[in-house]
């Protein structure tokens, strides 16, 4: 997922936090590891081994850092949370506000999509495999994009409404578009799908 | 799921469809056991000998109709896409058409989803456990609304548009609106969710 040394708050199993970077280094390995076991395999068919062979560590340190297979995937998930919303964060353009902020965030996630396709893999798995870290993941991301449209409510660029409803409808149709448009088929410019998002949000689809 | 003899197509193993009234009923019960042990239980933790005794059948007549757990998991798949696909169409009065038909689509599948909770956990496990149902059933539901959103647009009751990428953006908004305000919590009124969905398809959310 990120390939440098950044980690989620509390990467590690409880009391197992590095404290030097060559820990945080090792920890890092780890999740990218984690990140392509869990992909190839699923959570069931992953396994501590597999991690630590893809990691090139040995298998004690997998324990120095974590307490299981779940512990790990857990923490990859919040891991993978964290890099999606920093990644479009940083993608979409200081000052850009409303529904232009809304167009450039789904550009940067559909183009997010393409380039770590595993991503539906893992954090859909959560449902089953760590129900709390699922639902913690689209609360938080839903509660970061009702924030924005409160702001450009605040701003007059957004009519108002129930922005926590439009919060969870504009998740919904991002994530189910980086699904098609950018997991399983990305053959169609980024742009299109944007336009046709954009139009619909800024004036609707009913013909006047 | 449904709670009469109605059957997908192709529901038992090949070679293996019922002959009888009473084989479709058997069948019927083992698939609505299926619903309730693969809803409680995941696909992985979930065994045939767990749905005969919510069936109330005979271990031998899972084998009459189904080669393996991983069949009658399919076939519920399909059960469920149907379901849902046929609910939803029978609830949308005759003659509603354009945005006013999508927000009684919306309103039906908000209201399946309240009272068929296990729809989410089965369909999403699909991913993992039978990937070629689960796009199956995306890609059903997406060509179903685009075919709609055609037909509207045909009518001069919706902007031309590329109607493929909105089919999707709605289909996913209303999937995670269904997550939401279905199955995680359900206090809120269904008009509530989709009164802001139909005014932000009628006219956006730009302030002009």
């Amino acid at each position: 997922m990120a390939t440098d040394s950044r980690l989620p708050a509390s990467a590690a199993s409880p009391g197992k936090e590095p404290r030097t970077a060559r820990g945080r280094e090792t920890l890092r390995k780890l999740l990218d590891a984690a990140a392509k076991e869990f992909g190839d395999l699923g959570f069931h068919a992953a396994s501590i081994s597999g991690i630590t062979r893809r990691a090139g560590t040995a298998l004690g340190s997998f324990y120095t850092y974590f307490d299981s297979k779940e512990a790990i995937f857990s923490a990859l998930v919040r891991d993978m949370s964290q890099a999606v919303a920093e990644t479009v964060a940083a993608e979409v353009p200081p000052g850009s506000r409303g529904i232009a902020m809304e167009s450039e965030a789904l550009a940067a996630f559909l183009r997010f999509a393409r380039t770590h396709k595993e991503i539906y893999r893992i954090i859909d798995e959560a449902e089953f495999a760590d129900p709390d870290s699922y639902r913690a993941h689209y609360d938080g991301t839903a509660r970061r994009i009702e924030a924005r449209l409160d702001k450009a409510q605040d701003l007059g660029l957004v009519t108002p409404g129930d922005n926590e409803v439009r919060a969870w409808a504009l998740m919904g149709a991002n994530v189910f578009l980086g699904m098609r448009f950018g997991v399983w088929d990305d053959s169609r410019p980024v742009e299109d799908i944007t336009a046709a998002v954009t139009a619909l949000l800024e004036g609707g689809i009913a013909r006047r």
